[in-house]
């Protein structure tokens, strides 16, 4: 399948999988780009030694990594090592992508702008990102309020009125072939997902939090602070993560400041229980998609079937 | 455009208005009917003496209605003189359709749940529906928390499952073609409309809060319970309703407590505000898809364009 997307990133498939914290190491950065994606390694918070690892690992793979960009201004000198990988890409989400736009596009590497907003589409498209990835609040992990199926559209007007070359990608809730399809009815150049992927063989997940997330429906997601609470992570006020609902999360969802006060105890009683899997208690970043998703499985053919099934969407559509 | 469900229900295009409570009267019946759709009277809270003068004053058209179930659980003998207008379909939203289905299906006409979770569509499938809406909550008016992207093909799998012949729509967020393309893409069989309508000549919306609303964002627009608290409506606690911002709204967004104990005071304010057009205390009930919308339409006009613009994305798909 041919889009905009793939001419300018050389893949198969207009889809990229999203960086996703903690999950996204070389060995889906392997499956995913193998398989005609753009696969994203999970950069986040900043490990640097996490993320050589990474890329020595997907050695031979051609793959980009994200970064948390408010957590980048922290240690701006990561983004150089990033950049001597020369990656296939780099994704900026969640923060003013202003003072690293330059270095990037100067390494010739395409800059790709998470955004949750018209406001932030606006900024990414003043800093030449070459790919706006519009996420909504459907998605799984950090982001902000509105939902994915009326953000597309509204950005893609946007890109259109800055008569911009700007591609667009949807993400937030697509999870299947028909999520891919109508991301791109709504006027997106291809996909971001993210869970689809979380829920495949080769993510750094532990069994037995995603056999638990494969039961859930839709409806067992909720954004929170919990789970960044607990972790003394300080996230700007306007993110907040979607997460499976389990009884640590609603025990403390509504009541952060208690749970700050009590931050210490409860941070070792969830490192432990993310340690040992346990789904009561450690935190699932899964989407309003995991409802979607009832198994998991190789992430080159959930890739091979989400193209299929949109290919048929599409083709049944007219 | 052919689906399952214009030929079910004997419409042109696989659109439903949206039954917006005292913005959905007889003129945007007369004119979305006319224009092929499925027009729904809103009926909302219940207001017998209105809901009886819009059936009159839209005599001739094919139209529906819609009703607050929780609502008309309050005054259940409404649903026998809505009944005797023959409608072309009843849509009951937000509470228990059990105890009124059978009345609506015994008199030979469609029901219509409309639905927020994965768990509601199950009663609603449980009550013999017709048609399950799918609603986002990326939707203007009342609602829950899911967004439309997942939720659709969520349901969509779940009528599948239980191998029923209900048909699906969407809605929240769907403003334009794209979204109607969209949403058909998803699984679902048509859309249900609102904003969109609400933004158009006839419905009973002030001119000078339109003139406000079509310069507003997605992002301008707020999941609140806000203007039930000062209307003093009673909604269960699962709904909240989608509005334009404005410094109303914003001051007690959140402090609805206290906005309680001086209800008396601001209702009144509140009340003249929306008498005289004042957007900045008076309520607009508008969906993240009014970022999409620049200017007010006949709502003939609205639908055939939308029309229009769907076959494009649909045949520029494949």
């Amino acid at each position: 399948m041919k889009t905009r997307l793939t001419e300018a990133l050389g893949i198969t498939f207009p889809v990229i999988q999203a960086p996703m914290a903690f999950a996204a190491g070389s060995a889906l950065a392997s499956a995913v780009s193998g398989a005609g994606g753009l696969d994203m390694i999970g950069g986040a918070y900043g490990d640097a030694g996490w993320i050589e690892r990474q890329f020595g690992a997907a050695a031979g793979a051609r793959v980009g990594c994200g970064l948390i960009t408010w957590k980048l201004a922290e240690q701006p000198h990561l983004l150089d090592r990033v950049l001597t990988h020369d990656p296939a890409a780099v994704l900026l989400a969640s923060g003013n992508p202003k003072p690293f736009a330059s270095a990037i596009r100067d390494a010739g590497v395409p800059l790709i702008c998470q955004v949750q907003t018209l406001r932030d589409a606006r900024q990414a498209l003043d800093c030449g990102a070459e790919i706006i990835v519009a996420q909504g609040a459907d998605a799984g992990g950090h982001g902000e309020a509105r939902g994915t199926f009326a953000l597309i559209p509204e950005i893609a007007d946007e890109i259109a009125r800055q008569d911009s070359k700007a591609l667009l990608c949807a993400a937030g809730g697509i999870a299947d072939g028909r999520g891919l399809a109508a991301a791109l009815m709504l006027g997106a150049d291809g996909a971001v997902i993210g869970t689809r992927f979380w829920a495949s063989r080769e993510a750094l997940v532990h069994p037995r939090i995603l056999d638990r997330a494969l039961e859930a429906t839709g409806e067992e997601t909720i954004r929170t602070r919990v789970a960044d609470v607990v972790r003394g992570f300080d996230w700007p006020g306007r993110y907040n993560g979607r997460v499976l609902r389990n009884p640590f999360i609603q025990k403390w969802h509504g009541s952060e400041d208690a749970l700050k006060l009590e931050a210490g105890a409860e941070a070792a009683k969830w490192a432990a229980a993310q340690e040992a899997g346990d789904p009561y208690f450690a935190t699932a970043f899964a989407g309003e998609g995991i409802g979607l998703i009832s198994s998991a499985a190789p992430a080159g053919d959930i890739l091979a079937n989400l193209m299929l099934d949109a290919q048929r969407c599409l083709a049944e559509a007219d």
